[in-house]
């Protein structure tokens, strides 16, 4: 089995998502079910939803063996060598951001095979990059960092806009590609680095 | 574009979901990220629900512009106009209202085109409109408004149930959707109206 | 309409479920809508889940009449005579574990069916068994007993293992049934017996 560079990169940012599920099940002291539970939903959640909103079952992490795989290996890593993984929080935040601009990627590429609208397909694609790790503070009774954190969404949504439109108009689907991850990569990591946050909302 | 009177009213209503969602999010000091998720949710929440369980994908909202343009804007107005959007409480109560009605009418539809035993119909009008503010108070980490306050479900069931049986009779569809929308919206404004509330269980 | 002894034994699992959800909506002091859908959810949450995973829709318990009897059933018994449900506690931990053990054995069925690799099925067998109750309690508010109480997907997990191991082998279907259910049962009530719990996850 040969892999090729995107399908590490994917397998990485799939490892960054089941490591941070798998965190959020270490500090709550749950047990191995809950370990695995939320590892799997974080790294699988926001790809389930897509695939059951545009109703492309069985969903597709099922027959995807080598993403099953990382999810377990990291969740089995998390629980073994916590203190050292929190170490490595700097490369998983990487591979993170990556993780992010790829499904991304993905969830638009299926809302567009799907023939749905372009905003669609970029709320698509945010769904699939975000929603696994909504669905992890949701189950774990948290509120979502999703909402009141951090540059996330927000560069998946920019991200995506800029390849949908490039798609619009017919550019090079690895080029629009190629600059959509980057983008997404590239914004989330500044906007970490100089602590950039959306403004919260004000009743 | 020439839109009809009903569809007019289920624009208001989804209107109307969209704004207690976006409220939510403002409530909570969640940034556009949140409030555009719960405005989103609340909205079509329920329909999605409905549209997942009877296999009707894609689901419904993501080929239906006019609503989410709808959603978009009450989203907007909420965050920028938020006190005077407040003050119009009245007018978003009756919208609530007839959203409920419509939705409850629309899942009933839904459920009887799928052959669906009736009972199950009377469900998924129900689910249909008021799953979404459910999802707004799970993903928001609220107790859900829907089990403690208010004849709200009970008011959809009751309409639904006519609706339901009246079409076993085979009554004139547009009579009998006419009747069903006006007890929910009736029952609903009446029981606000007056403060009634289902009784509480108790342990 | 004649019974299998299968189905009278699903119809008290699917009972014991409904009455875990009534139960934790009397707790919480909702009306008879928190009654109504937290007894369905637990029963059949699971199996729900496990059908828009696969794209089995409409989903199964739409068309279950017996089900649905049982479970609106269970709840009206729960809300009407609380004091003497509790008092059932013990028979009603029994049913509750038959019923985890068919459910993992419906739910492995129905991934065996649809070609899926055999780790999946397990993992759909599990869910099937044990997702009602997460929803349970995610929609309730409260953490969930599934990730930090006691042996129940586990139990689920390992009599499915046998399962699935056994069908891989062309086993006789009956009799690896047979044996899985009696394993989990036998597991689960052993471990409540001697308060066997799955060790917690520490930071």
């Amino acid at each position: 089995m040969q892999l090729t560079f995107i399908q590490v990169l994917e397998l990485l940012g799939t490892f960054a998502f089941a490591i941070s599920g798998a965190t959020a099940a270490i500090n709550k002291s749950y047990d191995v079910i809950g370990l695995l539970t939320l590892a799997f939903v974080t790294a699988i959640g926001g790809g389930t939803i897509r695939d059951l909103l545009i109703g492309a079952t069985p969903v597709a992490w099922m027959t995807d063996e080598l993403s099953n795989s990382a999810i377990i290996i990291a969740a089995v890593i998390a629980a073994l060598f916590f203190s050292y993984v929190k170490r490595l929080h700097h490369w998983l935040t990487i591979f993170d951001a990556i993780g992010l601009a790829l499904f991304t990627v993905t969830g638009i590429n299926k809302g567009i095979a799907a023939g749905l609208p372009m905003p669609i397909c970029v709320a698509l694609g945010t769904i699939t990059g975000t929603f696994g790790g909504l669905l992890r503070d949701v189950i774990s009774g948290e509120q979502p960092i999703l909402f009141t954190r951090e540059i996330y969404a927000a560069a998946s949504i920019a991200g995506g806009t800029l390849y949908v439109a490039g798609a619009y108009y017919h550019a090079d689907p690895g080029l629009i590609q190629s600059i959509a991850v980057t983008v997404i990569v590239t914004i989330r990591l500044v906007s970490l680095r100089y602590n950039w946050q959306l403004p919260r909302l004000r009743a």
